[in-house]
């Protein structure tokens, strides 16, 4: 018997919803030749990654491989599975397999970082397939809220193993391709070695629903609103925006797109053809010249970002468009946990502006890309792998999926970024641990999430920042008095004198009866200096502020 | 006729759910006689608000008035009505009426600011009442989540006002009085000029569910339990922790009761005589001789606060309890929106210990404290007021209010904090707009939420920070090299030098060609200082970092 392996690894994505990032490998041990299925970002939030740009998972080790790496796998054109692609290009080097849809989507991305275009390969669905090592790979059409999502059938000499991306179970999805049960039956007929699956919604208890559903909802939505009726969702959601551009032009509204997100997407959806049959639209400008009560724009900002066109429109005006009472503003969209507080800003300002707001908390007017658990049982079905691994998932999402699997007696496998998984034994075991973790994009710079760049931030915005100056003659005497500047902190403490001029005083105390030794010694010095002006912030404010020393000597 | 007149002016709660604080006045224009109902906080957040403490209602408006001002009334023992009692009582000076267990609540505020307790009077239930300049006010017992809620019958020369405070309908609380429908019409058969009402739920269509509803459910989950159990709920859920403990009696657990604030609250309800049939506790110390199959923990931490006894349980240990394989962990609460992040930290911590975690996803584990639409209508058709206003809410949920008080040709009066209504007029007329807003209690320091102190710490936060130092000597020339200290920003930029490094020398360069004009002028060459740093931080790591330029002169 060979001791050639099977061996999965994921990068990102298992214990956490976004930045998937899935690696399989065969051949011998620490000589496998590689796959990387999907290389997506994660999105940064304020309470852990302040000032942060965007988030990619640690390749490190793929770097360290990458003469092992045949191949890139994308599943779809949603940011965190594609969003990375770009940005480890560079490191990478291997050729990015996707279909039409999806290729049209990364290339746009390479060409952003001044990388190829022909990096990217576009392959047709399954039965079609793509060789890459040992590996062979078809992009089989799985249904989710994008065109052309695919679960990926991988087959290596050690069996076959189906990856299915994210998908729904639904037989008119709107964009992209039906589920088609009996294409999985037959990718499983020879028998799995591992199902590797969407997790994101296994505590969703009913079936999932069909996004078919909504669009005669919205329409009645439209149809009876009185002013002007604007909708947002996620751009990415290709299928909801054909959902609502065709709702909106049943009621007889003309359909403008704001955003450049929104424009990009359909753009690439007609370019590519998968979109053909998309609602004529009109632009901003011409938009202004339509009466509003036959307008219908469709925006993004769903998730309350700052920037975005629904927010703008929140703030006064987008693009020359304004809302007015009597208007209509929809959420066709799930808010993502974290981005309520933004969300219910919007809500707010529009509720001041006399907009109504609708969302989906009657369940009308959106429903999930993503397989609840019922469907996923469905899957499991239709597939009778060797095991199931539960992939994109926090670790709870993870964790459930297993127990379901183990409910019915078919082996569950939970195995987090890191963990590098033999699936050719027996029992799948264990490989190896190996370090992974986040990569932060911040500005133009990409660096460890556990750098301490973002830490000293956090620091800084909860304890406020002093700049301390002092400057040293040759005798180590102080020239002058030392200096503070302050940020991010009250400018009266207790004392009701500026915390400055406290500050100030504390320190040239200190200086005045600090030793030789001590004014004698950078380090020891600054941090004395960082000492008093914390006690002395303590004491004055009730708050020890983060401190810069700057000691000048003038010798 | 008289010019005397009934107002009304939010200053706090309408516009927001959190930090209530309600003028009302009787009296002829700028002279009315004031009293206040409630003086409550809301919570910070690192969005919004890094570093803060607590966030208390700008009550300057009062302070100026604190002459004409009678008395503080507070309907109930929830932070977000009485949290702000203490922290105001040197500048308000007003006596302080509550319910017995509401009053010692707020002593104990009182004590630890220093403050007299009794500041803080004792009152009894409707039909008593209080006597406070032109108004006679009595608190009428209502359901809520925390004993002794109380509606406030506000009589004044110009009519009668009911303030319902927080409330919901519920015939069976478990703690405090059941709603009194019976009592409600009388209180209302006289007429009623306005009802001042709750308006947190106003989006829920259902009728609201009786706290009584949850128990068996709680007890279930727990009998069925093979491993240790603990919850979670606010503290001041008092209504909640009895329930659970309650629950886990039954199932046959010893309960112990964990986090400083449950302690407190349970110590109140005891204290005061509203809870004498609470469960027997034991302290954490004996629970540890006690099987785990035999114990049920009541924990703080329900929103995933970091340093309360879930967080720390969900960290390994608390108290010298650890969770572990096989154990439960109940969410018996609503998330508040913006908490998700943190309490799905929390979520997956446990599941990675292997503690099942349940929460109330499937509407078995808990009800809100607050009417729903329908028991809103219920109480307006109880009352019978002249006009209906919205408090307690959000912008969105306020004008929902007014919308569903004017489909049943109710008069919906939408007034957000700082809105000062004349209620006498024939038609209720906004009499003044007043500034309000928040202060920020921040260490021991309190200062206005526009003071700027938060908006730099959030741009630290986004934007690192750097400490340029610069010395120059009698003839303005530079004495040394510029210096730079950075925090928050990376090691390393584009050109793969240290980023201080790059700063220093641009900063060396400019000073060499600038002028004598700019060197000789402070506030210009900080300026230019400034400038140059954040120029030289975009082109070396795309980022213009929050500057502090100290310029030392040797003269």
């Amino acid at each position: 018997m060979s001791n050639e392996r099977v061996i999965y690894l994921p990068l990102g994505g298992a214990g956490e919803i976004g930045m998937n990032a899935y690696v399989y490998g065969y051949g011998k041990p620490g000589k496998e030749r590689l796959i990387l299925v999907d290389l997506g970002v994660t999105f940064p939030d304020m309470d852990s990654s302040p000032g942060v740009d965007l988030i990619l998972p640690d390749v490190s080790w793929l770097v360290k491989r990458k003469n092992d790496l045949e191949a890139i796998f994308v599943t779809h054109a949603h940011e965190d599975h594609v969003g990375a692609v770009a940005h480890f290009y560079d490191r990478l080097g291997a050729p990015v397999y996707a279909r039409a849809f999806t290729a049209n989507i990364a290339r746009r991305k390479m060409s952003e970082h001044g990388h190829p275009e022909k990096a990217v390969k576009t392959v047709s669905p399954w039965p079609e397939t793509v060789k890459a090592g040992p590996f062979t790979v078809g992009f089989a059409p799985i249904s989710h809220s994008i065109p052309e999502s695919s679960g990926l059938v991988i087959d290596t000499p050690g069996g076959r193993i189906v990856h299915t991306g994210d998908f729904k179970i639904d037989m008119n999805p709107g964009v992209g391709e039906a589920f088609d049960p009996d294409m999985w039956r037959e990718i499983a007929q020879p028998g799995v070695l591992a199902l590797v699956c969407d997790s994101t919604n296994v505590f969703s208890k009913n079936e999932g629903r069909s996004e078919s559903t909504v669009g005669p909802e919205i329409e009645k939505l439209i149809a009876s609103a009185s002013g002007m009726v604007a909708a947002t969702t996620f751009a990415s959601n290709v299928a909801r925006v054909k959902t609502l551009a065709e709702a909106g032009e049943r009621a007889g509204r003309s359909i403008c797109l704001m955003g450049r997100a929104m424009k990009r997407m359909v753009e690439a959806a007609v370019e590519t053809g998968v979109m053909k049959d998309f609602p004529p639209v009109v632009s901003p400008e011409d938009a202004k010249g339509i009466p509003r009560e036959n307008l219908l724009l469709i925006v993004t900002g769903s998730q309350g970002e700052r920037r975005a066109a629904s927010a703008q429109l929140a703030n006064g005006k987008y693009m020359g468009m304004t809302m007015t009472e009597g208007d209509t503003f929809l959420f066709s969209s799930k808010t993502i946990p974290g981005n309520e507080r933004g969300v219910g800003r919007i809500m707010n300002q529009f509720s001041e502006m006399g907009v109504d707001v609708v969302d989906d908390s009657d369940g009308l007017y959106h429903v999930s890309g993503h397989a609840n658990r019922p469907d996923l049982e469905a899957m499991h079905d239709l597939i009778r792998p060797q095991m199931v691994i539960p992939m994109h998932g926090e670790h709870r999402h993870l964790r459930e999926h297993v127990k379901i699997c183990n409910a019915k007696r078919l082996r569950g496998v939970l195995a987090v970024n890191g963990t590098m998984m033999d699936l050719s034994a027996n029992t799948p075991t264990v490989a190896e641990y190996v370090d992974t973790g986040r990569m932060y994009l911040d500005g133009s710079v990409k660096y460890g999430a556990l750098d301490g760049v973002v830490r000293d931030r956090i620091r800084m915005a909860l304890n406020g920042h002093v700049s301390v100056n002092v400057i040293l003659d040759e005798n180590d005497e102080p020239l002058g008095e030392p200096w503070c500047e302050v940020m991010g902190l009250p400018e009266l403490g207790k004392s009701n004198a500026p915390l400055v001029d406290v500050l100030e005083e504390d320190l040239s105390q200190f200086l005045g009866r600090a030793n030789a030794r001590t004014r004698a010694d950078d380090d020891k010095l600054s941090d004395e200096l960082r000492r008093v002006t914390r006690q002395s912030g303590m004491s004055e404010i009730g708050k020890k502020p983060e401190v810069t020393v700057i000691v000048s000597r003038m010798n």
